[in-house]
């Protein structure tokens, strides 16, 4: 099952030329999901071939502006393209008042259902639980309300060992059937076990998104043993003290973080604008964490 | 005096890759302002080296997202770069309803004076008038209310002959009585008249702004005999019904306009995404109007 996450924005709140704040697309088997949406983000959809439609469901962490002020524009964009799918928000109660009350100053109608599902920050919430992930939240700290998202595919049906079904010549219709564990007869009374003609289904995978959060092990529990952890490092460490105060993560804390938690890769992002070189970045994070990446425009990534 | 305009977006509604919605920079004696607000503004001013804290007046036409999305984030990156230079902000009354909201949510304070002046869009009202140059409101016909800007610089004091001066060894104190029109007598009693000593100032020159309007002829009197017209062209006049419909103008229409208004140049824009050549909507408003060009994005015109 087809799982990637693909980086539209890595910077923090400060813009600077050709660094777009946050936004990220989730392609889990074809379910095409936003997670954050600063300005910008409909021109980087447009330049790496994402289509708005296809977008099932967005999910806003918190209420600051680098992490939302593209979604107005682009659900009026997703209106003028003739949109009629519903549209999953999950996002802080907030942001449809913000939303409800521009759509009335422009005199827009959404000719499409927008379904709001609100986020709560004080607890894990499973928002989420579909055929193919669930989601639920992630108790993050930052100056106002904030969650992140921790993505989980479903185990599917054990896979058909196609030679073996073919040389027994297996009705099609008992196909499903063996993928879910039941044993197959054949006409001379032979039982053929559902494990042999079968080989495992693929394990659930993780993305934990965190962004924007102080560095603390309070979300441990959320994020340990997942496939792929995005996390935030808006500064070098040298920069510590400023980071507490602002509710940010150094790199260095961040690529702490991914070994206590036991995770597979890092991803780093939501990065500051005084650093011009994010590579400096990326080598302090994997001083302490190897399999660190840095989450930056254009760049796709299988979970 | 410069007066110059220089284009960060030409697109309507719908986006388009690599084409921005509306906004644009106006230089008048170096007196920065900015005409709309268009979702990723901030990255064309980065783009095209526009300082953010230079900017001393703001312009909104109207509330559709196209002209306002990117306000929330400038003024966010302005506060972040620490400015505490007050800021006019000439718009409809309701915009400070949905920037105080979002301001409210996200926890930010402005720490720079924002002063607002709301226009109205039933008469024609001066919004503007200092030292270098003053603004009236255009009134213009659109789906919501719409209010176009035509801005005229001052006249200003006549020119120093400074061969003339040098030669009389007029003392510097005398200069500026000298430009206003006050004849200088030399120490044998010669009297030099200011005219002979100066010349000309140069004329008031005059840009109008004009999005998003129905092409009408109620407005002619604010625009006529400008020098230099901003005049959107959503549509070729194929699709004049569709303009009618959607309170939009199309390419000949705006070239006529030019022609009766009698001005010295026209500049186009706010095109339909659905014009990926819009070479055909400069051929169109040119068959009409001759000094027509395309205000696209990066472009300087001296008005």
């Amino acid at each position: 099952m087809k799982f990637e996450v693909t980086i539209l924005g890595s910077s923090s709140a400060t813009p600077i030329f050709q660094r777009n704040p946050t936004a990220q697309i989730l392609n889990i088997n074809e379910k095409i999901i936003l997670i954050d949406c600063g300005e910008g983000t409909q021109q980087q959809m447009l330049r790496y071939g994402i289509k708005f439609n296809k977008i099932d469901s967005i999910f806003i962490s918190h209420l600051h502006g680098d992490h939302f002020f593209g979604l107005v524009g682009l659900l009026s964009s997703m209106n003028l393209n003739g949109r009629v799918k519903a549209l999953n928000l999950y996002c802080p109660a907030a942001l449809k008042d913000i939303l409800d009350l521009q759509f009335l100053y422009s005199g827009s109608v959404l000719r499409f259902p927008l379904n709001y599902f609100f986020t709560q920050s004080q607890q894990v919430q499973k928002i989420v639980d579909n055929a193919d992930y669930s989601v639920e939240t992630i108790i993050l700290n930052h100056r106002i309300p904030c969650t992140g998202f921790l993505f989980t595919t479903k185990k599917k049906l054990r896979k058909i060992i196609k030679q073996k079904v073919d040389a027994l010549s297996i009705p099609k219709e008992y196909i499903d059937l063996i993928k879910k564990g039941f044993d197959f007869t054949d006409s001379q009374g032979n039982i053929h076990s559902a494990q042999a003609l079968t080989t495992d289904a693929d394990a659930p995978r993780s993305y934990a998104y965190c962004s924007d959060t102080l560095y603390s092990l309070d979300y441990l529990q959320s994020i340990k043993n997942v496939n792929t952890l995005y996390h935030e490092s808006t500064f070098l460490h040298d920069m510590s003290q400023r980071a507490k105060e602002t509710y940010h993560t150094t790199a260095l804390e961040a690529g702490q973080l991914a070994q206590v938690a036991n995770v597979d890769n890092l991803l780093i992002g939501h990065f500051s604008a005084r650093y011009k070189d994010v590579n400096l970045l990326l080598l302090e994070a994997q001083s302490a964490f190897k399999n660190t990446y840095l989450a930056v425009e254009g760049k796709t990534f299988t979970v």
